[in-house]
């Protein structure tokens, strides 16, 4: 079904409010859901929302919780999330990050007591928007195995980048370190279709086609073998180890566990101060003539054309500002299965 | 053929200090590529040495290059590298990168006119040493394409992070953002093998399984497609947009092009300054935790052990300290090569 931007963060923040969440909080943890699907990334978008008001009412997520810098220093913080929904928290962090760049020239805030944050390249483009780039990340429960082990090891930790444009949307990548996300074997599953052998390992740790036994008794492969799970170690140390953050194996499910408990998520956000180290018109030309050098390669047999990081998302955002958000049938499911368990109208067919 | 490091060292320290660099810096030189060898990483060790002497004598790296700070601010610096080698250059970067994090936290050193830095992951363990988590960058002549491209786009941009242990080696990666290194394509044809069809494409931007097309008229790919492209171009950004170096496009092949000419690479350095946000035992108590649930995670069937990034090169380069380093017959080469362009002894055979 289709809905617009405004219609679908209205009824977000009607639905936040509802369960005790204060205004703001509400209208930051809807622009952060609704701008990820309108970059069509709908499996980290308005579909959790659902079970984040369930922790939310059942006391994991604080609804009146209030993230704040426990210890800091000339370029970096540690941020309390104070357990939070995820996205108040991270939004707080990647705030304090951006001014600790103004300062300084780059910024780092490491968050604890945080939940699942959602897309991530939302907090990336914060910078962006300040004419940074910006780096966010976050650890999260294992469903990634490790090269020579069978089962989850890692989280798919989640890694965004965003580089600033003027006058044009900023280049921006928001991936996770397994080969793909979670959401997608799920999605598979749910329509009975198999999936790539190299997708996910079976309960042998041996490659399977089947999706319906994720994640029970299978778990996600890293991108690029011990490439992506390396990275994932890297946002492991940044997001969980250096920030007092529960660690991967010891936070919990925000989507399957006891939703009267803290998930415990940790998370790190970066921010680089361009104008600090380079006149931004400068670097600005210096990102013009890059990207047109990407944009002007020789395509190959049967492209037209080569796309930048985050193109794809920016133009899905146009069309969904100018036409609405063509929402997935999973996605609708949930936000009516939301509406039945606050007793709210959901407005729309 | 074998030798011990110290006589490896030794010759390529005899090399350099013959083609006129100064003694300070062909030791720093020789650590770096020695080092790297030592680990196993063959393709970036002393067999580069050649190469990088061929242009000392052609004047395009200075041997008597200074690198300097040229712009800083609390916790960045911009580094020029005077067209040094890119060892000096870049063991200078990475030594302001952690002098700033001791001040602020966090400290990012860009560096302009460097050349070709050999392993990346060296320069992130001189901030594990100092008890810092370390990250190190750089861009390079394009060699691998993008999707929807054929031919080369990107650099093979290497990425490396390094994270301190208390009486344990750090854990490292050291990675290309290629599916593989350009060495071991050159390694394949070298020896008259094929390749997996997923490592280069070809004329057409399409996949092949001959090694011996790469780099006239074929490109490496990008590691895990679009996620390996963008984290390429973050490294392009962070070490040649953001710095003034030459862009991707723009940086002449150190091994191919006018030894005459400055090869103008760019590179990034950052250092977390653990200890300023954590007490070091408590970030080890940590990671070590950390580490244990990595290693103790069930085992894939076949498997015996899950090794931790970093984990075989510090072994091979214990072996190697003990037993001697076990060169291959095309680095040896090379070394033979340049002894004679010097009119230096080869001892070894």
């Amino acid at each position: 079904m289709r809905i617009s931007v405004e219609q679908l963060t209205g009824w977000c923040v009607e639905a936040l409010t509802h369960a005790g969440v204060g205004q703001r909080d509400a209208e930051t943890t809807a622009d952060v859901l609704v701008t990820t699907d309108s970059w069509g990334v709908f499996t980290h978008g308005v579909k959790s929302l659902r079970g984040y008001i369930r922790r939310v009412r059942g006391g994991g997520i604080r609804k009146d919780g209030r993230p704040r810098v426990e210890r800091e220093g000339l370029a970096w913080a540690m941020v309390d999330g104070d357990s939070s929904l995820g996205m108040v928290t991270s939004t707080f962090a990647m705030e304090v990050a951006i001014a600790k760049a103004k300062q300084a020239g780059i910024g780092y805030a490491g968050v604890r007591n945080s939940c699942h944050f959602g897309g991530a390249g939302y907090y990336a483009l914060m910078a962006a928007k300040e004419g940074m780039i910006g780096v966010a990340m976050c650890n999260d429960i294992p469903t990634v195995t490790v090269p020579g082990a069978r089962g989850a090891v890692m989280g798919s930790n989640p890694f965004a980048f965003a580089a600033p444009r003027v006058g044009e949307p900023a280049i921006f990548l928001d991936m996770a370190t397994s080969t793909v996300a979670g959401g997608k074997v799920f999605a598979a599953a749910k329509v009975g279709r198999t999936i790539p052998n190299h997708w996910i390992v079976d309960a042998d740790g041996l490659p399977t086609s089947d999706p319906t036994i994720f994640p029970d008794t299978a778990a996600l492969t890293p991108m690029a073998g011990h490439k992506g799970y390396g990275i994932a170690l890297l946002i492991e140390t940044l997001s969980g180890v250096l920030t007092g953050a529960m660690i991967g194996p010891h936070v919990l499910s925000w989507m399957f566990q006891d939703a009267s408990r803290p998930t415990g998520h940790g998370a790190a956000f970066i921010a680089i101060n361009v104008g600090a180290m380079m006149p931004p018109e400068v670097f600005e030309q210096r990102m013009a003539q890059t990207v047109k050098e990407i944009r002007e390669a020789p395509k190959a047999k049967g492209s037209e054309r080569i796309w930048l990081p985050g193109e794809m998302e920016w133009e899905r955002r146009a069309k969904a500002l100018r036409d609405g958000i063509e929402l997935p049938d999973d996605v609708v499911a949930n936000l009516k299965g939301l509406a039945e368990d606050l007793g709210l109208n959901w407005r729309w067919t």
